[in-house]
């Protein structure tokens, strides 16, 4: 079976170059696996490419965000039968990918795909299938379960929503307590993110079925306190967050679910915005948690973190079309100043999910050890 | 503050009728509360009118799905600025509303509202402020939890997705078991209606807080197993999603949560399509539940029910618009057969959510008890 898999990659892998450089699409398109229920567009092949199909007789001009990178998009033809179709000039990287439709110079969203919560609004979203996409497929294993808790805040007046994965076993093994890692989105992102884009849930349940790790629970909640549309990072202020984050979600964790409530079996992690959220929050709160993990959200330096006792691990990752050397280096001076630092680099992606999909894969075995 | 509140219900009534009587509409439209975050648009105002505008300056006409039901929908208007606008040509039933918009021949969603599973797609939502909004809003109370679980299906040869809503309390009082409801959604939309259209979880809290039920768990998973688009229900076979139901969830649910796994705390619900299939298995199987709930879901004969020993209570619903009359009968002709029977009628409401909020904010106090 392996064997297999490892030819049906090699095939495929020189069959896209192959075809790669003689410019010709395989005519092997799919629907996307994001797509809803029944919808046969848009569609991708076995190279990457997506093929999107619109319904518009009487528009002008159709276009789509994702394609051309920094060219525009792809714009569609109109076909005879009042739908407008095109695929992305060149292959896409794997993984998943946000995008929208222009009509008439209107922003919608495809009514074949299903939406996902990224850049302060509802986008459509696409799977390029991966080669690694079995670490988050739905597999027949025990399942953990995703809670949606609403926990009051006094700082913020209201109730506020989080979800909490519980591993599978959790509602059996009722004398059994569990670290836990709070987890954060990326700017424009919220706390459906981790599960919805992230598959942050069939990642666990996949490597606990595996026996790859000691089993935690993850807390995933919305990072910002403040406006939808905030800008620079520059003039953030963490404070409202962190009052939130440390002050109330964590008591309310602590005695709504069965942890071990202490520094050692707490860990924080974050991609992107929820990185400099979580190296914010980790400098100015040492004594909260003792394993802090930047995905695509910047560096630690040995400096910073020179009082912090009792850390266990840091961990830094990044996609290889991002800063890949930055990271390493960071951690290769964190290791010199005997941190126990570890880096990773996710080749042939940038700053997407699928990224951040792998850094979790990554770096949960590596907790609570 | 009671006295206030019915105060200022007379008056928006009072001055309803005035400006209906006179055409007028009155221009204090806000943003739906089912707006994505920071959206302005679409608009609702106190009469029940709605208010689009959406972006497409190039388009040639722009059509709201929402507003005057057989006759087309709202035909939208082109601003100089590139946006088009119109407002409903009357109120709207108080309550929640699917929707979509139609440009230029295209059907797309709203980019201001949150899209909501139904007519087996994501559609476009709107809320209209109902005068008894409050047992489903919102409040500083302790909140259950809404757990997504993945529980094995044979028959299907899948994980399939379930719902299943814990009270407050649940995860601290680890000594007590639940009587379970399992709440069915209708044709078109899927196991995460109850929650998103029908704030079943709020509804739980909010009577729980006010002790006016016995806590129970609730459990909502898809009532499908075949065909995305399944047209008419006269040759609907009930046995397949019978089968996951009762032979797979069902023991799923009795094993990984703490039920009080028997017929007598076991009730079965649904609205529409879900009534159907309520009515469907509880008279396949009348040892599985004790309570028996249809929703704008058809209703039961009295013979057909004769063998029912352990049956504790038969809850029988519809929107003031649809057919009370058959639903009244019904129960009449049941209570004189000496079951314990009881009628929802909800006024001035139709075939629509804010019905089936109202019959489960009903049926609950009556459940287990």
């Amino acid at each position: 079976m392996k064997k297999h898999l490892v030819f049906t990659l090699f095939f495929f892998s020189a069959a896209y170059l192959c075809y790669a450089q003689s410019g010709e699409v395989i005519e092997d398109f799919r629907p996307s696996s994001l797509n809803q229920p029944g919808k046969e567009y848009p569609q991708v092949n076995s190279q990457g490419y997506a093929r999107f199909r619109i319904e518009a007789p009487e528009a002008q001009n159709v276009k789509v965000s994702l394609g051309l990178g920094g060219r525009g998009g792809t714009t569609l033809s109109k076909t005879e039968d009042g739908f407008w179709e095109g695929t992305t000039e060149g292959p896409l990287d794997e993984g998943f990918h946000y995008y929208n439709i222009t009509v008439d110079g209107g922003k919608f969203n495809d009514p074949g795909a299903l939406n996902f919560f990224g850049s302060t609004r509802w986008e459509s979203g696409i799977e390029i299938p991966a080669h690694d996409k079995e670490f988050y497929a739905l597999k027949d294993v025990p399942h953990g379960h995703v809670h949606q808790i609403l926990f009051p805040s006094k700082s913020t007046d209201t109730s506020r929503r989080a979800f909490v994965y519980t591993p599978p076993g959790y509602h059996n093994e009722l004398d059994k307590s569990y670290p836990v890692l709070y987890l954060q989105h990326g700017w424009g992102e919220d706390e459906t993110a981790w599960t919805n884009q992230g598959h942050a849930n069939l990642i666990m349940d996949n490597l606990i079925a595996e026996g790859k790790i000691n089993p935690f629970i993850i807390v995933m909640t919305y990072g910002m306190t403040n406006e939808t549309k905030f800008g620079g990072l520059r003039d953030f202020d963490i404070t409202p967050f962190q009052t939130v984050l440390v002050d109330e979600l964590i008591p309310y964790i602590d005695s709504n679910f069965r942890t071990k409530a202490n520094q050692e079996s707490r860990a924080m992690a974050g991609l992107s915005m929820g990185g400099f959220e979580t190296k914010l929050i980790t400098l100015n709160k040492p004594e909260v948690f003792s394993h802090y993990a930047l995905f695509s959200g910047g560096i630690y330096e040995p400096e910073e973190l020179k009082d912090h006792d009792n850390l266990k691990l840091v961990f830094i990752s990044c996609g290889s079309s991002e800063s890949p050397d930055r990271v390493k280096e960071s951690v290769q001076k964190l290791q010199e100043a005997n941190f126990n630092a570890v880096s990773y680099i996710s080749e042939n992606t940038a700053h997407e999910f699928h990224t951040w999909r792998r850094s979790l894969y990554q770096l949960a075995p590596l907790l609570f050890q």
